[in-house]
């Protein structure tokens, strides 16, 4: 799990993940001689901060964003979110303005819930914070901010290293309205004539869905996927005997959204271990559940 | 009727279009020898559950959704919508699991409002609900579910059978937050150039719609087309003395919405017979407007 | 600030831009000889009411759009709103129907808050009027409606005279829903590779944003754009000297949206004059902040 750690300690909000990016770039230049298949990188200028890998000869594309939420520094001390974090007095926050490293606190206000930061100093405007990572790992979790989704990215890296064919896209914006999504899906589609999508991301603990019995397959979320391309999947899952859950929401998104509306014609599932406390700076996850995700990941990169 | 009847009872909720697609398919294989133009039939694949049909030298396509409203079983005996359903307590449901066929009731809880089935077992998780088609012919209106939008489909499908020059589209996804217009728009504006568009959908009767007076031209709902283009309608339609009436809206959307936002310069107006008891499983439409319905668009599609 | 002027008292609310337009286009025809490089223009067919004017060898694109917010006559006496105007009982609108001109003001239920007009004749279902225009120019301001956007029309128009490198796009319906912006972005991407965008539109007075204090950059609005792009523009702008505020807010938008979520990688940032009495008959700038926006609209397109 020391990737998984070196993962979420990265300062990458929607819209600034460059760092991240980085990170990745410089792994996959390290590690890829290890893995079955060396990919095709495609990264940098029309890219903006996303990569995508190519392996062999791909049938299905697998999205990760590498985004967060976090908040930025409006005026005064006055907080704006990136995306939809909970906030509660005291989170810690860290960041980086003109004057050096920052690391202060939430306040929310009880009556107006108007969200500003505690600091002995004023932080610059615009700056973006992002909570403080305190990574817990014991026999049977791992507990953190942003396991949402570096660990959907930790699935796609180790997805890597034995994957023969398909496509991994680490995506940007997530967190705040998509934007990287609609230009990766019509690349990959144009280029490679790909269009089944697997969402590694991760999930929601809910009354129907529970830690350690296995990774998610949602049928839907505020989007409904096509019937048929999921009921394969549901097919795939129970033949290889992995360990999976069913989530039907009505809520909730992923970058499936930007599949679902561009204009190729993608069949896209959300698959992903389920978390407790989101958005916060406690998510915490079963081990059980990783194991299981990437095992579905494995397989059905290799049968859908 | 027997065709729209027919179309009322198929099981087709937004992303589990495929039964209706088949019906579709089948049913333009025997009856296209009757129409006065063979069209190039476009379907499966890269098409999903969509069809595209061909005629001639086309200038303006029409849009027709294929797919309906219902609810998803989500955990327990919770309901989550598909679309915007009407609900209330004892509203008739069909559906299909792997244990058989389905005939429950829904149930509305007075104080949270919350959706559940009532029936003698549980129903599997994620299994698709549809309102049971109860369908009532008078000798002014017809009444059932799913008058949105299989009128529009009987409408295109009649269209057909004189159509000399025109693209007729059979979508997906419209009544949960579309996913296959910017596709189709797309291909068909490259293959074919073609950037008109006539929604053939129903709307509402309201304090300025009323039954019986013709069919709606749209002059907005929640989105504007462009002035110029409705205006040359609304000429052809008064050229052509066909009875019509015309809506404004604030709310309210179509696979439109889908064209005003793609990446192609469509212009579009919403055509269609307006209904009572919208979204509820007594959905009743005037036969006038029927007629006017089917009238207009063979005019409009001689003379835009 | 007689350009300004003749370009508020048009009538172009979204969807009938078509006026404004031809304007425009005359304006061009008529000036562009006296500019120091004369653009390739592109307009009608396939851009609708909207116009491209490509300079040189293009690195960056501005994006000024031309309609305005509004009202839609319903029916009776209603009116449905065009984009998001604010409405008061008294304010004075015009218009135009089959029977003449229109000059007739807004009611407001104080209970309901539902609008109406007041006139002596009914207005015909689907007449869209205007705020009537009360240009009100002094030694330091220039107050109107409309100012947004016909001020960042007017800053696009001025660049022109002496830009040597650049795309200069007007828009449609960015007030209402938008609908042009991801055709136009498509096109520019794909004729002449930029993927470089400043959005030239009007932003609010706010507690952190002061009338006279320069030009406003934007960090983020309900979207953010790519912290990458943004901070170069900072640095030209530092290095240039020219007076400008730095703006961070939670919500609003502009033609920014349909480029964030296209599928084309732009980055974008937006950079306008902020004014006040927002959306209302009365918006108010100050002098010194259109100045400060052309001056800065032209460091860029030279270096970015």
């Amino acid at each position: 799990m020391q990737l998984l750690q070196a993962l979420c300690q990265i300062h990458a909000p929607s819209g600034n993940e460059a760092l991240l990016t980085e990170y990745l770039l410089h792994y996959i230049q390290q590690r890829q001689q290890q893995w079955r298949i060396q990919p095709t990188v495609l990264a940098g200028g029309e890219f903006q901060d996303c990569i995508i890998l190519v392996f062999g000869k791909p049938r299905t594309a697998v999205f990760a964003h590498l985004d967060s939420i976090g908040f930025t520094v409006r005026y005064g001390r006055e907080l704006v979110r990136i995306g939809g974090p909970n906030a509660a007095t005291g989170y810690q926050l860290v960041g980086r303005d003109a004057q050096g490293d920052i690391a202060c606190t939430v306040v929310v206000d009880e009556d107006t819930k108007a969200l500003s930061y505690d600091y002995h100093r004023e932080i610059e405007r615009g700056t973006e914070l992002t909570f403080r990572c305190d990574f817990r790992e014991t026999a049977t979790t791992v507990q953190s901010c942003y396991l949402d989704n570096r660990l959907g990215v930790w699935n796609a890296l180790r997805l890597c290293e034995t994957l023969e064919n398909g496509v991994v896209v680490f995506s940007c914006w997530e967190e705040h309205g998509g934007g990287s999504v609609a230009y990766l899906a019509k690349y990959i589609y144009e280029h490679y004539g790909v269009r089944q999508a697997l969402i590694s991301d991760i999930t929601w603990v809910t009354e129907g869905v529970h830690p350690g019995q296995g990774v998610v397959i949602s049928l839907r979320d505020s989007l409904i996927p096509r019937r048929s391309y999921v009921e394969g999947i549901r097919r795939i899952a129970e033949a290889a005997d992995v360990p999976h859950q069913l989530e039907v929401e009505g809520s909730g998104g992923s970058d499936a959204k930007e599949l679902q509306h561009g204009a190729q014609p993608w069949d896209w599932c959300f698959i992903g271990a389920p978390e407790d406390n989101v958005h916060t700076p406690d998510e915490i996850v079963d081990k059980r559940d990783i194991e299981s995700m990437l095992a579905l990941y494995q397989v059905l990169m290799r049968e859908l």
